[in-house]
């Protein structure tokens, strides 16, 4: 039988770079994969919400992935994002990110018009059977408009590559809801809403969201310190790193991780129009953050 | 000085025939076509809402739009929506749109993440002049989640071919704010959620909806009525018609409209996946609209 | 049999004028019902939303009623809004009410916890069998946070006195919907979110709203011409008389109640705390809205 | 200089029994304070909003808080809460609890027309200067419809008695924002909706909620583990006691509480019309929940 699980702990969601005529660098893609292995995650999520997975074209989705495949060359496994209106598309778009080398999905749905329970299960069931990797449910109904009913989450969890949800809600309730009723059958990723130590310490298994990409050691030092049990030091760390977190829920997400990392130093341009950059205030606010993170791990 | 009217009227929101397999149906475009023609519309929009925009592939949408093009040879206008989350996706559809043969465009935008009001002007001002047509802007907040401000809208008003707005609130008293403002220069199309003869007798120039496509000669007979200021007897005919857009407001767009064409012998399928087809309760309910219309002119 | 119905047409909803002290200004109370009653209005509604229900305390409540009853001296109804979140304070409040002269009642209700269509059933149930006068039902989810059901309308325009709804969203398409169902059974009240001379179109039967209270002659004038089925003429001044509802959709209703009051000439105070006065920037457009309803009337 | 700090623990939320008739049960308010007492809470909080404080009237918000005072007999503090629409209204309230004999007030705001930032921090610093009592701020932007800034907490905390606030949302993440800001300037009790134990660890002082009123040794023991460091065994306490949050989550609370008291043998009656009671299912998991808890701390 297949294995369809992924390594815990850190998964950064990668920026998308690409400049004002549309073309992806695939070169700072490169530099940044290798920096983030570097660093200690311990896989890779392009394409992600943070990755404006939304705004860019088929060609563009195809070479950042391809570009962070061969970046990893196997060290870590990428697990890209996704998302679609139609089952087609989402279909079409697994069996191609699989194709050029995936090692899981974070599979999310666009929203246009209600969709019921049984279209829900067949639009996540149908993307699930349409590939051999491990699938990371995703819901954030306030991006997004929809959610899963427990029903839903009970009959996709039957499939065997369903292995995982990222909750992107800021409700740690509903983590401790799910991982009472779900345990290793569906296990927990945080997202950036969540303070990730919480998540962590109520089983989850990783972190997979924007601020891991631009301060990656400190992420990966804060999932060690709980995983080893010494929650007292583990929230030490927690405490100043919020602050990045407090950045990513203040700023929209893409505008939000563009300008930390231009701020480390990485040339990743603006976000995708009609997006726009953030003002020298948030600048601030986002340099000041990155270097209270730098400090608690004592960089 | 190029002249970026359309002729006013009635605009029916072309359903969209995807069968199961994901082959556009461009027989039953043509069919369809001719007939809204021959029951006396003004101009045809495939691919707005309704016609479910947001499922189809960039394939679909350019084999729908040729087939409405050829199908109507110019007897009406042909004014298809458009949709995307980047300017650059959009600027590239508008393009394509012109070349297909469109003889304008109802411009939406989809929304991840906040756009400022700068980013909104670029936008719909990108796709005005990359293309020498008409434009309709369209705003649905609760679609789509982002709207005008009345400045956004003055600005763009100054571009030449931005000439008309859709408004797809249910809010009749933007619709007047609008008018009393813009006057000529940035002119109404009513939405299903309005009372058409309402927006009609605040000098809106046509209704371009889903209802349109299944009530096509009421549609018309009612915009004649009040732009021949008999109102006593376009009020007589609005209130039975108005059970049709309460089945558009209560049921899900693509589904209304696909149920109410098989009721009227047009085999255009189900709606794009995971959305779902209607239950009997709205077949039945939508059946005895369409009844109600047709009494209503005396078919 | 006893007859519940009430005139049709104006009632202005009257402001609350309390002093920093807390104290009701009876006499300014007086004057602007005078000066109402002989501008033409119809009714006087003290205690709608404008008036400030939910902010007076049951003896301002006492004290503004016996004074719009004193000086209305029999000549229109006074029907005054009340608002509870408990069904026994409502009864109490509607008995109260009636022993102190009032005509009819508007009724609202508070919500904090989730009601079922029962419990709706039977809040506003208990309050019409409370008393011998016609109820208004009163709907306004943004405001309030519940509306009725068709199910629940139906099985209270059972009872007798039972007799209107005012509809305070800013969907005309719901009036229509009522007004089609409902007939003579549940007629309709404008709100101030509607363009009023289409509530009236559809068979409303008057304008229940702040505006009418600082407009007093152009809303009688406006109702006179629609019901005289001058559309064009009503028209003419709905135009420019939306203004006023502008300001009232735009600035938090006590707040510009009292500041076009102030600019009429009438003492009435500010909004009570922790309300605040408007700005100078919304003084000036209420100003310009009052001067262009004056023209509008040839004042 | 007066301290104004109040113990730190488990405060329940005292549920309001109250007859069919209105009549209030201040028998059983004695007998459940007593139980509460003997089984470990720090203080008793009547009339929050589980306990239906917007339903009650004055007369039987003075016979609750008297009948709480006498039955605690000085030997835990009784904390009221508190909730106006006016200013007035507001400090009149507060004066009265004061000479009832609170030793603190939770103090929460309804929210009709929008309020100013400088009217946020008037009305609940003139209600702080009113009294001699600690005073906890209540933000509960769902259910109220308002929140507080930022800038309006810091203006109100620098009150020498405005010392805590009770956040109740569900985004533990803001309770984090609000220790790293204001430490012990301005403390957290935690709210139903968030993972209590979690609160504790982020520095929160306390739980004040519904909840405790039906599990309070459980929530005493939960709190004792946090706080003496032992998180292993305070998280394996946590996981099954979440049961019993998820029923407040899901169903109306006072609804709720009343229920689980029921269940535990206290006749408390149905919650104040037109509010109804739960259905079986619901009293079904309520069931479960106390049981799941009961036993998780060997009951």
């Amino acid at each position: 039988m297949t294995d369809y699980s992924l390594p815990h702990g850190i998964y950064p969601y990668l920026v998308s770079p690409i400049d004002s005529s549309g073309r992806v660098d695939e070169a700072l893609i490169e530099k940044l994969v290798n920096d983030l292995i570097e660093a200690g995650v311990d896989g890779i999520t392009p394409l992600g919400s943070t990755g404006e997975v939304m705004y860019i074209s088929p060609a563009q989705r195809r070479a950042i992935v391809s570009a962070t495949v061969r970046a990893t060359a196997g060290r870590v496994p990428v697990v890209p994002g996704m998302t679609a209106f139609s089952t087609f598309d989402a279909v079409d778009q697994a069996k191609e990110l699989e194709q050029l080398g995936a090692n899981g999905l974070v599979v999310m749905r666009q929203n246009a018009f209600p969709v019921t329970e049984k279209g829900t299960i067949s639009y996540f069931g149908d993307v699930a059977r349409a590939v051999s990797l491990p699938i990371v449910l995703y819901t954030n109904p306030a991006l997004l408009g929809s959610d899963f009913t427990t029903e839903s989450l009970m009959a996709l969890s039957d499939l065997p590559n369903i292995r995982y949800i990222k909750d992107a809600t800021s409700d740690t309730g509903r983590i401790l809801s799910l991982t009472n009723r779900f345990g290793a059958k569906l296990e927990v990723f945080s997202a950036s809403a969540h303070i990730p130590a919480f998540v962590f310490l109520l089983g989850g298994v990783g972190w997979m969201a924007g601020p891991a990409c631009v301060i990656p050691q400190a992420a990966a030092e804060l999932y060690r310190r709980v995983k080893s049990g010494d929650i007292a030091s583990a929230m030490e760390l927690q405490r100043p790193l919020w602050a990045i977190n407090e950045c990513f829920r203040r700023y929209p997400l893409a505008a939000c991780i563009k300008t930390a990392l231009q701020l480390r130093g990485y040339d990743v341009g603006d976000p995708i129009p009609p997006q726009g950059p953030l003002d020298g205030k948030a600048r601030d606010e986002i340099a000041a953050a990155l270097a209270a993170a730098d400090r608690a791990i004592g960089r």
